[in-house]
């Protein structure tokens, strides 16, 4: 079984500011541990699919920052999109790609550049066992993750039928619910929609031809031309796409510690907090303060006395807001005059 | 008349760390205003009393800094105590050299270099009054701050038999009182002890040789070498060394916004805070946040939705503390690492 990693990491985004910007994207930052959250990620396939069996697929801006962090990636395997063309023509243009180097048989794990995962060799074991469910049944394998809170962020799966190696079929997939529909949803057994999946590339391939009219006769036309391909698409997800619609969609669940690093709260969950909840990376002091997010790129910071708030410092610029409201940070985004939004 | 001014400035310590450090006190920081306090009380005092007839009492080390934020003070008028000798001993040297220079009959004027007064023309008036009080009855005169609280940070003068002038005698000086005790004070009609000291030269060194042994034979046996004096005083308070054993103090109440800006939550009440109470000076930019106290020395700083809190923001340094928290920087300040305690 000939295993092949993509890795979506064209991301922008604004929920880490003032460390992510544009330019500067949260999957570059040094969120969950002390390097980049991508090289993490690379990290964490890398016993399962080596580098120069590992796409990345970025955008025209990110690819010298992407090369100079994770310089073992083949060139070859740094793909960019022109443009922002949604997931399902992202995954197609990848598994194309696979399906050029390595043929239909080949199996494709997609992942995002941006997360935490735990526990890496569930993880791990996790994909191999949804590779295995994706051989067999000639399916289209989401990992669909054992929920730990009733998250409203996002998307669930109700698995149906069983199928071997503990997968199911889905059932449905449920869009965000609110916070009572989400405690339903956990209690019922619903699973999130992470975003981990797993198929052959021949199978996936022959999903989108037969239910993504968005994307299935540019890849025709395009004749392995990257740039007309992401032109011609109409931007969908992979989720609306091709799952949604596809009959051969199954769920094997994960437990792993999964997170996508939503927001600084999140860094309370995947980084390791001291005693006190107090959760910090760079030259951070504290003292008789609980349950704080602190990230400094490089100046001393000192907590005295204070709770339940996010400090983050990068050169020029400190931000001080609280866990709840670094959920909303576009509201406060909006209200800042461009010269601080916009930063390098 | 002719009013001389003596100015404390030699203060060092770290409440209002990390701005002030031993080599850069508070009085050389722009709290109040954009200006250094020293600079503002400077400015304050000159309607009143010129340059020339002003002297600046300092130690060695801030000598140099003195002169750059205070061009126009003749240098003749900048005296260094070679150590800390309480303030009886630099009053009493301040007082020596004025008699120098202009002979018994100069009235001086004592003040901190480091205090903040919201309406000078009224404390200048005051001072004028104090004055004619001092003249008229040989008195010692303190100026009393007519209670805006019940503070439990001053002392507090009791005023006994009224004389001319709207003055009255000094019953008692109360030590710095608890909670319970302030509020009785407050309603009694007690005055704050500000500090601030009008008298004439020949009455205030008379009162010395009479009440003070710690300083007035020190004075006689130096012959005008400053070294020589302070090595041989022994450190007391004017207050307690010679004001509350003399019989010839009186107290004239001032009411001008007097604050000796003690603590950074202070500049809540001395500088100018907009419709949501925050406080700032510096590149600070405030979304839905309220009663924050922010000082930045150049980086820009962002605040959104928070409530309560002191951040300062230096070079290379960040403090994030509360209101509360900020009267009590001493104890964060034992906590730290030298290295960061101890910022040039």
């Amino acid at each position: 079984m000939s295993l092949w990693a993509v890795v979506l990491a064209g991301g922008v985004g604004s929920r880490f500011w003032p460390l992510s910007t544009p330019t500067r994207p949260k999957q570059l930052l040094p969120l969950a541990s002390d390097h980049p959250l991508l090289v993490d990620t690379l990290a964490r396939l890398e016993p399962l699919v080596p580098a120069e069996r590992t796409l990345v697929l970025t955008n025209v801006e990110l690819r010298d920052p992407i090369q100079a962090i994770a310089p073992s990636l083949p060139a070859a395997n740094l793909l960019t999109e022109p443009q922002p063309a949604g997931t399902a023509a992202a995954l197609t243009w990848a598994a194309a790609e696979i399906q050029r180097r390595a043929g239909d048989e080949a199996i494709m794990v997609c992942v995002h550049a941006d997360w935490s995962i735990a526990d890496p060799d569930a993880f791990r074991a996790t994909l191999r066992r949804a590779a295995e469910v994706a051989a067999l049944h000639h399916g289209l394998v989401t990992v669909g993750i054992v929920p730990t809170r009733p998250e409203i962020g996002y998307g669930y799966i109700r698995a149906g039928e069983a199928v071997t190696g503990g997968a199911r079929r889905v059932a449905t997939f449920v869009e965000k619910p609110n916070r009572e529909r989400a405690e339903e949803l956990c209690a019922e057994g619903c699973l999130w929609n992470s975003g981990i999946f797993v198929w052959r590339v021949g199978d996936f391939l022959a999903e989108v031809v037969a239910h993504t009219p968005e994307v299935a006769p540019a890849l025709a036309a395009s004749a392995g031309d990257a740039e007309l391909f992401f032109r011609s698409v109409t931007p969908v997800s992979v989720d609306v796409g091709v799952l949604e619609r596809s009959h051969r969609v199954f769920v094997v669940p994960g437990d792993f510690g999964w997170d996508d690093v939503g927001t600084w709260a999140s860094l309370a969950r995947v980084r390791k907090a001291d005693a006190d909840g107090n959760t910090s990376s760079g030259p951070v002091h504290v003292l008789d303060a609980r349950d704080n997010v602190v990230h400094s790129e490089g100046n001393a910071v000192v907590l005295y006395g204070v709770e339940g708030l996010v400090v983050v410092v990068r050169d020029g610029l400190t931000l001080v807001t609280s866990v709840e409201r670094a959920a909303e940070l576009k509201l406060l985004l909006d209200a800042l005059p461009a010269s601080l939004r916009d930063l390098p």
